[in-house]
């Protein structure tokens, strides 16, 4: 892993979380996007070499509004930067880690991503993720 | 705040989860060490500019086994390092931001820390903290 890339905060309310987090690191969300296929809003701020990234549903069936409604608002996942997605992948599965994704699919702000069950990382949802501009 | 310092997981057995992290990470743990005023025991990784800082309790009435009990394993809190912790605390109240700590106290890794009550981020518990050494 060559980096925190991001970690994603689940919130209900999309605007008010990202006031909340300009005051909280002191500079503003720089992009929002929405994820369709994950029923999801996203807000990113920059915090040194690494990101917040606040995710919000966009419909009631969204994994992350089922995700409030079990945990609450919190700390999601954390991502890590990754040169080569394909290659990570196969070598986390030879050290029995298990991945939530076969393949890796398309996120927010230009990443190929794929996740790795918490069941194999003692609780933690772990994402890992390429950037397809580099 | 400059950066993300550390991300705190808690875990229930630090061997287990070291072994966990460095196959995950890719990288052997730097560092442990006790701080005995919160009855936890820390394991440090790096990871880019960040660190994953792994925490298991120590006793049963440690803050962190109570945490266990609670909430399981999993993403405990997040660490922004700051240059001033005193002004940044200052200016984190006059923002409407809830400190736990009214001073700084000594942390892991020569640091002076305060924690942000999670109340008033929605969710999250919020670390900041100064390196002594620099």
């Amino acid at each position: 892993m060559k980096k925190i890339e991001h970690i994603g905060i689940a919130v209900k309310n999309i605007d008010e979380a990202e006031q909340r987090f300009a005051k909280l690191l002191n500079t503003l969300s720089y992009k929002r996007e929405t994820v369709e296929s994950e029923g999801v809003v996203t807000s990113f701020f920059k915090t040194g070499e690494s990101k917040i990234e606040l995710l919000a549903p966009t419909r009631p069936d969204s994994p992350i509004q089922k995700y409030l409604d079990k945990k609450g608002e919190g700390m999601h996942h954390i991502a890590f930067e990754v040169d080569n997605i394909d290659q990570k992948m196969a070598e986390l599965k030879q050290n029995g880690f298990v991945l939530i994704n076969e393949q890796p699919k398309d996120g927010a702000d230009n990443k190929r991503i794929a996740f790795i069950h918490p069941k194999s990382t003692g609780g933690i949802l772990v994402e890992i993720c390429q950037d397809k501009t580099k």
